[in-house]
């Protein structure tokens, strides 16, 4: 048994932290959890109270969150070379954070066709959707990868908040997110992790 | 001219960046942007394009998003001890992006007085906005932090997510929040920090 153990759904956000392993090259086992009863059992529930998937176990180490099991996973396998030094993690954690909170908001609020009155602008974080798409179109601009000139973890998360949604017909296509998404659909890992669950 | 620079306003998420700063204990400069046009001019929207607060620029790096202020800080200033060792940010990381991303939406929504149906919930992260407090409860009930026995930049964070819905109303107070949240009021820094911006 591996001691780094992954709990999905291949219809799920899991799919995120497949690739996530996938970048890492490290052996995993996997464990399928169905919808219908699986994620609620005491069991998965003592791992995951929220009885959602993907969860890590790392040894005794349980992970939950797709953001956290990718900023988790850079820094406890640094050999991948998939997180930023210390001193240099602006960038890294920036485009982390504004993918777990303002774009996720953003895209599931538009998807239930909400828009934020100006009162609420002033607490929900995100403002509006269209100003959270143009400051994420900008940042995939910069560089070859959102922190910089190496691809991270960051890429894997804040890379897969822009193509799932995209694929869902969730966010419109600009030219600078359908450019980023294209470079993270020809990593090697992203498609073996696409044919995994596939 | 400090390199650490803090850019706020004190009616703001700032204060829990104000929080880790004061915690952090080295100098840095504050300049307090006002809302009625200080966010939006071309200068600071060059350093934040979400015309926000707050924002810290440190030497030429840029952060925005408080979650990532926190966790940058906590880094870039390895001195301070706000940071769990490499290997050990299992808890830190899932806690921090669960309360950046499920418990801000969840906490938002319900202010919205909104839950998400059923075909929502398998879309939207949080699932449900009792499930998701339910989680929080467990997770400041186990340990003196939320991260362990040692106080960090996931508590500063996600501490300031209770902290400040329950403070507004919009969080229903538990045992187990609010012992959580007076160890956290209980910090010189969170005294210093609400002091200055008071």
């Amino acid at each position: 048994m591996s001691d780094l153990i992954f709990y999905t759904n291949p219809q799920s956000r899991g799919r995120t932290a497949r690739f996530m392993l996938e970048e890492l090259g490290v052996p995993y086992e996997t464990v399928i959890l169905g919808y219908d009863g699986d994620m609620k059992t005491p069991e998965y529930l003592a791992i995951n109270l929220m009885g959602k998937v993907p969860t890590i176990r790392h040894g005794d180490r349980i992970v939950t969150e797709v953001a956290a099991i990718c900023a988790y996973l850079a820094d406890a396998f640094p050999e991948a070379g998939l997180a930023p030094a210390h001193d240099d993690r602006a960038d890294y954690y920036r485009w982390l954070f504004f993918a777990a909170g303002p774009v996720e908001s953003a895209i599931m609020d538009n998807y239930r066709k909400l828009e934020p009155d100006a009162e609420q602008q002033v607490m929900i974080g995100y403002g509006t959707f269209s100003r959270t798409i143009a400051a994420l179109d900008v940042a995939v601009g910069k560089n070859t990868w959102i922190a910089g000139d190496r691809f991270s973890a960051a890429d894997v998360y804040a890379g897969s908040q822009i193509d799932w949604p995209m694929k869902f017909g969730m966010l419109e296509p600009t030219p600078g997110l359908v450019a980023y998404v294209e470079r993270l659909r020809a990593r090697p890992a992203y498609i073996r992790a696409a044919e995994i669950d596939g």
